[in-house]
């Protein structure tokens, strides 16, 4: 798993309790995935389809930085499947997981289409 | 279900396919079931722990409103199981649903403890 | 009054005082008398033009939950008065009230444009 | 009247009609007449209390550039009377006027203190 | 230089050290120098081009006002050249200071064109 | 150079004339230079101290992805003195660049203290 993002978590990130709001941690986690995905099929429309169940397993606190990683599991026809992990960036600490993200690749239309993809590809082979 | 809070989807709650930005909308999800937490155990210290698999069903677009169901599923010992629909006001089409949300109730401490409720309670009823 | 939005206080809405910043209450306030015009209008066109004067009678802090109440005084040719309260969830103590917001009906123009509708609609029945 | 703090009107503070959302530009007024406040009475804890009705005469859109003018209408025991009038900077139309805004003056236990002042100062004369 | 722009430093707007994020304060920045080209040039298309050395000389902390200056330095053909400077509106205490900021006018094939324009003009003696 | 954090920009990331905000790219710049720092001298107490001349070189637009390079130019005493790259992940094309940001360590007084590090350090290798 690759770990590229990183987020420092800042007061407007907190929840009532003064750790970090899990809603917040979703959107970033959905950022991601989304962005890697664009990345990967080259297509900058594409959604959220489904995402498999989510532990929160630790919390962080004002001032931690947490890096978010994302695996792929399976190229589909028009669909891609990812892996998330979300860790402290210091101790390591896992503080969630998600096994599956299913992305949807769309065309112009918004209805899913081939993306033509079977395997991971970098940038810089592209280029 | 009950649904009570709505939100009228505004520009700056878009991804780049000028759609409801999926992360967007699991932090509303997420807030809203803290807050019927709180309200159910009287305790404002309360956070997420599990998710389980989320299913988006239909997208939104600027100006849409939309609502978001909780239900009470279960009480535990230190914890309280929700159910999540949101759908749109205007069509009742359902957004998404999520089978269970587990929240946790803690003590001064940010360890779990008992919350001592049995049954949903209602404020006019408390009052 | 009906009250169905929630709002969960989190350190993004505070004033420098660490009380909910007015401004949000504003905001939050204007979200909802639209998205009720909306729901009753049925035309996603519809602006704010009047709000009668507001009286801050008790604040709110980190952690609170607040609800605001919406409720028709009347239906004009091309406007809809509403009445509006917020207040804390959990005490049910009022923290504001608003006696009078006047919401129009916009035509694709941008001009006011008659509604036809002369009485609340519940969804539920449209459908 | 005074016109100082200048805003450029950007996607995030659109509502789904594409035009300035009406609670961005309360919260906007909230935040000009507390800061005034602020620098008046020389104590960072003042309250909004009341506000007077507000007409919203014409709307702005994106890229306009909008200015918020301030004037002291009275200055009270522990309270502070301004007015407010927010215009398009470049066409001079007004966009809204408030009559009536009471700031009051709060002591270390959040409650009203008288402030000692009676006229307008400028922070220049003080230092 | 003139100092318009005020903002009040709320808990939105702190580093995990409850400290004036700094990013935050540069958007600031920003867009006060976009805004002042629009007013100038009287064109709302205008873009920042370069930005020269940055000292933060003091922060700013919850509760603080600060203030942004703006002076022209010099008028291009198709660019305006600005200075810039923050500073504590109750002590005057100089936050930071930029001594360039080059700003440049776009037509609507999002490219440079000349601005025609030589001084400083007021929106007052256009109207 | 490593490039780690990357952004979606979205509609929210826009200025008005639908490019991304240069403000918001500064704040993105100045978020990733704190968190890197932290990282590398083990203290969350960081601040940014100088940034020195930026030169827009491209623009971003809805929808594209852009990443954040950082490269350590200088292990100071109680400083860390960085290079920072944005570009287009897409395209390489490069955004912008900033060739020195000073990066202060602090103590828990608020004033610089020795940081004690001299070289760049893997999380990995301390754990």
């Amino acid at each position: 798993m690759r770990f590229h993002t990183r987020k420092w978590v800042k007061p407007e990130d907190l929840n009532p309790n003064q750790t970090l709001f899990g809603g917040q941690l979703l959107a970033w986690i959905d950022e991601e995935a989304a962005l890697y995905t664009v990345i990967q099929l080259e297509n900058s429309k594409v959604v959220t389809k489904y995402i498999s169940e989510i532990n929160f397993m630790a919390s962080a606190t004002q001032g931690d930085i947490i890096e978010i990683g994302i695996e792929v599991l399976k190229f589909g026809r028009s669909s891609l499947t990812l892996k998330c992990e979300v860790r402290n960036k210091m101790t390591r600490e896992t503080i969630l997981t998600v096994d599956h993200i299913i992305m949807v690749n769309l065309g112009d239309d918004g209805k899913p289409v081939p993306h033509g993809k079977t395997e991971i590809e970098f940038v810089k082979d592209r280029l």
